[in-house]
């Protein structure tokens, strides 16, 4: 993975009870690592998660994940989270990420997801809008297609 | 959804702690339930599927998972997991999932996962033994492709 | 335990992702199976468990759970969860809960858990109503006790 | 709570997935804050916590919890969670824990946990070990009561 295309990481530390009876991380609680992710890169660039933001007039829901599993991870170890948004379309946006072991830099797993803004009465598509894409413009700079 | 591909079902209730902040159940709660649906469908085919089995000679591993959300779904629900295997190539193999409401038929989310089969000394993958092949044919007759 | 004085119970069958690395059901998804026979309980009495009954004038909050660990629960077995309410008092009640494994009744875990109603404008405790004083009463009859 | 009597603490930030629909930290969860909490106590004054160790010859298995909730800590809130050992008795001992946000020190959620040391192979409770008793005499000094 290059990750030098990625300007956003954090890391975490597995959890005994993230671990299931092979003695690996279970295979769900990854999308629960990229969700951290995802949320500290939005909190990072400025966009607001609180709940009250959820439940207002627009929300942004996700329509698909897609994961790849290299090596697992295992209780207490150190795991880097990169995040990125790759594109923002019209009405839609996918964020990637990519996790690793921190010390020994083992390849753990990726992901892209994709997300949707909604308006919250016509419960439609709407087009993601521009303090957003701003946002996000500005910290990725050149690395974000903008696709419409 | 084509459902009438599917010949393995079972029903599972949302549950209060599975459903966020935005009231209904998180996106990673959705892989929990698939696996759920994958398991009872093993074991509704005679395969071995104890911790002990899993930590034998050969080990299944799951390396790609896909999930597309349709509408959400919401505390005490009752939804129904259809589950079959897609496809069995030389040591590799990919289970679908379907999950619907169960009253409503309202369409929730889907699921392709892709498993290899791993020998644990060497760490490579190898062909996906006959017993699991003969047993995933007798069940689900000529749906499934195998690809090799 | 009797569990004679009980006057509901559920099943449930635990899943691979709530086992641990030690093979055993991790300690705190035992609080996840009483809070199941809570809800369980409530809605076969006919009180109201959405969130948006949760989220109206009054609230319901816990303010304390006690858990005796005996045996421990494994991959799926089939688990018993008794519920029934223990006492009320004049703004709070306390459920108990008992688990067993539904075969060999194998004495799993016992919980008590002591809620608290909420005026949700003054964030102080109000007396338990009476909707939810005949309900009990009439379900369970004479063995809760009402302290006040 | 007199947090001074606690010689060991981490931080910890709420991640959105532990909020439930009534937005506040569902109340399973505090319990797995308390076991990262004595997991890094453990790691901390020198015991080894690995998997191996937890299958190894002798086993430490808890047997009880109690847990009271005071002000409910919300999505992305810091949290500050005190760990120590407070009894070691023959076979027994028993950690107190104690969680606050951080920031305005509000008070969340304490917890008594009870473990037992076992045989492995006979099943019976058996004397906690020399190691364990002088390396938790050691970090705590005189705070820890031997009650035997």
């Amino acid at each position: 993975m290059d990750t030098e295309k990625f300007r956003h990481t954090i890391e975490l530390r597995v959890r005994n009870f993230e671990v299931d009876w092979q003695n690996i991380v279970h295979n769900a609680i990854y999308l629960q690592y990229f969700e951290i992710g995802r949320i500290e890169y939005l909190k990072h660039i400025g966009i607001d998660v609180t709940a009250e933001q959820i439940n207002s007039a627009s929300k942004v829901v996700i329509v698909r994940n897609e994961i790849n599993y290299f090596l697992s991870a295992r209780f207490d170890e150190l795991l880097r989270v990169y995040t990125r948004i790759k594109y923002i379309k019209n009405s839609s946006f996918a964020f990637e990420g990519y996790i690793e072991e921190t010390s020994s830099k083992r390849k753990i797993a990726d992901n892209i997801s994709v997300h949707v803004w909604l308006d919250q009465s016509t419960r439609k598509s709407k087009r993601v809008n521009d303090e957003f894409r701003d946002k996000v413009s500005s910290f990725e700079r050149n690395s974000v297609e903008f696709l419409t």
